[in-house]
This record gives structure tokens, sequence and C-alpha cells, in this order.
């Protein structure tokens, strides 16, 4: 069995070994253009021409939970694309998006503005029933997210495509239940796939049915949110602020007003890193299970995006 | 039935017309000296003179968790002394130990440093299995701070006097085994009731049985910590940092090496307040308890001290 690898962004110097380790039977290398025809491709933002020349694979990995960058690429149409599922993301999110909504309702900014000056300051305790957590997009990462909320007895709303139940969230989907959803929520977490659908779904209009002093965390993708429409909505005070991790450039650009904007706490797309072993370990499994002809999770469907 | 009411931090402006309405049938006043003889006294850190005074009481009541002010007042001998037990302050205190940690162990702060000069930086991802989180005293606020740890998938090894059962936490238990469960833990979380037994109980010795790199968050009293040993720890390399929302002296005093310490992160005794309106609710419905003879929760075992 042959399998190649490709990454944009990863070390392959890393991942070719783990990969080979798990994989003891098959022979892996690094894609190279003109590479020998192989049985499963592993990739991060593959360039074009490696899905061109590899017209042999039995399916095609990506190595991140997101598929936007590789459904951009002319697929073969019968080649499954599997993402990863989980491969220790999930934990990551649940921690990036508590340690957001905590450090929002508990003010320990502006607790802290106060120690750095050496100041002991007191401020009321607000009630979490006035900060309602709604997360968009309930897939592996969406939900265990809205469960981390949830045990800290915020209300949490959960919002997805297709109906989901989820103990102690109060589910809604469908895009005629999108409204109700941002209007019964506070604090938006955007954990949805990109796709044509949700592409700038966070614009002023959505921004605005959020309830008074709303707040966003986005770390799904850049393309999620209307950049000049959440600057307005922040600047005019309709929103109270926002944690960001994911932008439409990455790295974010010099000069780009989330840098620097008072109310925007931004992170270098570090909510949940691929960890590279959790998700070798995945794929190798996958790879068995495929060879013995065993369904798999994590198969995309490239109509619907995800 | 007769309440009196004292407390010298709290707004008894605010708690009186609250306890009177949660007990339509009692006289509730505020206490002073020489007033009349009352059957229950609602106290946080009260003056000797309303003990000695007050000699029909049937039960104190103290409007916090920990009794340590309390208990070093001479108490009437036969009179139950009822600590507030949650009252809404567990899963502040939830908040506050998870933030402190995964804002420690997914270093946002370097990540910030790096953002407000405008750099977009990578770190490698850390590993929790190298962020074993321990958690001394598991009464209730800490049996819930080491499920939410655990919750993050962080292992989490839990300390008390006598023996508890935690699903998905390592507990220990008796000053014999103290060491042992130090010397597993890096983030280190003290939640313990302050008595003659756990004072300055995190000394230079007991902090240096932590793994390398500990961590040290405190939310329990200023006492259970010896400062000048913490503060060394911290300058020798040897501890990573500290979060810290409770002082001997309250609030910290100008000029305290706390208020600047690079490593330190101090928080106005803020961590888990007292609820008004969730004590007051609780209160009222065990007095009602102790006028019908049916057992409450929360009774103080003063020769134990919590």
């Amino acid at each position: 069995m042959r399998v190649v690898y490709f990454s944009a962004d990863q070390d392959a110097a890393a991942w070719i070994p783990g990969l080979q380790a798990a994989l003891p039977n098959a022979d892996v290398s690094l894609w190279e253009p003109g590479a020998p025809a192989a049985d499963y491709a592993v990739v991060w933002k593959p360039p074009q021409q490696l899905l061109d020349e590899q017209t042999q694979l039995k399916a095609l990995f990506n190595t991140g939970a997101g598929v936007d960058a590789l459904l951009k690429l002319k697929l073969p149409v019968s080649v499954p694309v599997i993402r990863l599922d989980d491969a220790g993301m999930s934990v990551q999110m649940a921690e990036y998006v508590c340690h957001a909504v905590i450090r929002h309702f508990r003010e320990f900014d502006a607790y802290e503005a106060d120690t750095r000056g050496g100041k002991w300051s007191f401020r009321k305790p607000r009630s979490r029933i006035d900060f309602p957590v709604g997360v968009l997009g309930l897939g592996v990462l969406g939900e265990r997210v809205a469960r981390a909320v949830a045990q800290f007895d915020f209300p949490v709303n959960g919002w997805s495509q297709s109906a989901k139940t989820i103990a102690g969230v109060r589910c809604f989907h469908g895009a005629d239940k999108l409204d109700t959803f941002l209007a019964a929520t506070r604090i938006v977490v955007c954990l949805l796939p990109l796709t044509p659908d949700t592409e700038n779904l966070l614009n002023a209009q959505r921004l605005a049915r959020l309830r008074p002093g709303g707040y966003v965390i986005n770390v799904a993708r850049g393309a999620h949110v209307v950049d000049a429409d959440l600057l307005a909505a922040l600047d005019s005070g309709q929103l109270a602020g926002a944690t960001l991790d994911v932008f439409r450039v990455e790295p974010l650009p010099k000069g780009h007003p989330y840098w620097t904007h008072p109310k925007v706490i931004v992170t270098p797309h570090t909510s949940a890193r691929t960890l590279r072993s959790e998700s070798i370990a995945q794929i190798a499994r996958k790879i068995a299970a495929l060879e013995c002809g065993e369904p798999i999770a994590g198969v995309v469907d490239v109509a619907r995006g995800y």
C-alpha cells in the first residue's frame, strides 16, 4: 500500500515518520509532482496538481476538521474525502470557548486593569441568566463546546442545519429558526463549517438580533463574519466585545483594525490545533477499517460542504 | 420569632428586607448592642459582643462558606453554627479555577503579549498529561471544582482530611498522603477550610514537592500560603506562577510584592461571591427546617473547624 502526505503548513518531517510507524505495511512518502500513484493521500491545503495526478486514490484524508480549503479544489468524484473527527480538538475548543465566556462574564479584564494599578475593586456580580450562550454549529466540536458551557450553569442554545438533541441545550435548527436562536442569545460562538450557506452569516442584520450587550466568539472561519459589520456593531456599542481566533486572511494582516480594537481579543488561530500523534492514530485506524471494507466516521458530504 | 442580622462587610440595607420577605412571620432587624434576645442570628464577622449578649440563639448562620473568622470568637457552646453550603458559590469557584487553569495551560498570556505587539505567533501545543491538577479540599466547592477541571481531560487529583470518592478524580486523604498528592500534581488549587491544621500548609517544603513548573491557585484563605515561601519559589523558577484571590490581609496592602510580581495574578477576593438572594433563600429554608426539628446541612463541627 502506498500513502502520500502533503501539507502547506505542517511539518512533513514529523508527520511522515509518524504515519510510517502507524502503518508499518505501507510505503509512506512526501508527495511531490510526478510521484507514483498512491492508495491514500493525507493532505492539508494540497495543490490541485496532487489531486489531478493521483488518480488511484481510495480515500483522501484532510488533517483538520474544516474541509473548506480542500473543497475549493476540483476533487475526484468517486474518492471519499475524510476529515478528522475530534482527534483532541474538541477539548481544546471547549477550553478556548469556556475561557473566553468566563473571562467576559466575570469581567476579569476589568478587574485586572484595576489590580495592575494597585486597586482592590468590587463589582456587583452579574447573573448568568442574563448571559445565554448560543453555539452555531453542533457537530463534534460544537456539541462538546455546548456541553462544556452548560456545565457552568449558563443557559445554552444551539443551532444547526439539521435537528439535534443535546441534554441541557435548547436546540434550534434550519434557516428559519436562526433569528429565534440569535434573539435568545447574548454570547454567540461560531463553530459552523464554512459553506456557501454559512459564509458571511454573521452580518449586520444577524448581529443586530443578538441580545443587547452581545459578544461574538469566532473559532470557525474568518469568512463567517462580515468584518466591517462586526466592527460597526462594536463601535456603536451594540456589541460588548469579540474574541476572534480566525480571520479571512491569516496571519491577520498588519494594520487590520482587529489588532488594536479595544473590544477585540485576537488569538493566532490557536483555539484547536491538530494534534499530530492523535491525528495519525486516527487516520491509521481509518485506513485499516477501509482496507477491511468497514464503515468509518468523518466522511465528508461534498455537496453539503461538511 | 426574632432574627438579628450583622455583617462587617455586607450591605445590611439589602439583606434585612430580603430576610424579612423570606421569613414573613419573623421580626428581622439589624443587631445593635443591647438588642433584645433573638432566636437566630445571621452574621458575617460579628463582634464578640453580639455572641456574648445573644444568649437565647437556636442557631448562628454564617453568610459565607468559610467560618474561620467566626471560629476565632468565643462561641456559645450549645448553639449550632451553620455555614452556607453552595448558594451559587460552587459554580463561581468552578469558573474561576477553570479559567485560571486554562489560561496558564494554554499560554494565553504569552499569546496576548504577542498579539498586543501585532505579532502572529505559534507555540507548540502542550500536553495536558503533563499538567495534572490537584485540588486541596474536597468539600462542596472542591468537589465541584475537581469535576469541572476533569471535564477538560486534565488528570485530576484531590486531597481531603477524610476519604472521598469522586468519579474521574484520584482521591488521596489524610496527612500522610499529602506529599504523594503534591508529587502527583503540577497545578495545585487550594480550597481548604482554614484551621490550625491547614494554616501555612503551602510552605517551602510542600511547594517543593509539586512537579517542576508548578502553579498555585489559592481561592481559600490567604493564611494557607506562606507568602515569603511562595515568592521565593516563584523567583527561583521552581514555580511557574500563581493566581491568588485571597490574602492574609485584605484588601492586599499597598506595596505588597504580589501586586507587581510578573508571575502572580491578583484578584480582589472575587472568586466566589456570596449571592444574596440565594443565600437568603437557603437560610430561610434552614430556619424553617430547624423550627420543625428537621436536620439541615452545613452544621459546622466547631472542634474540627469546618
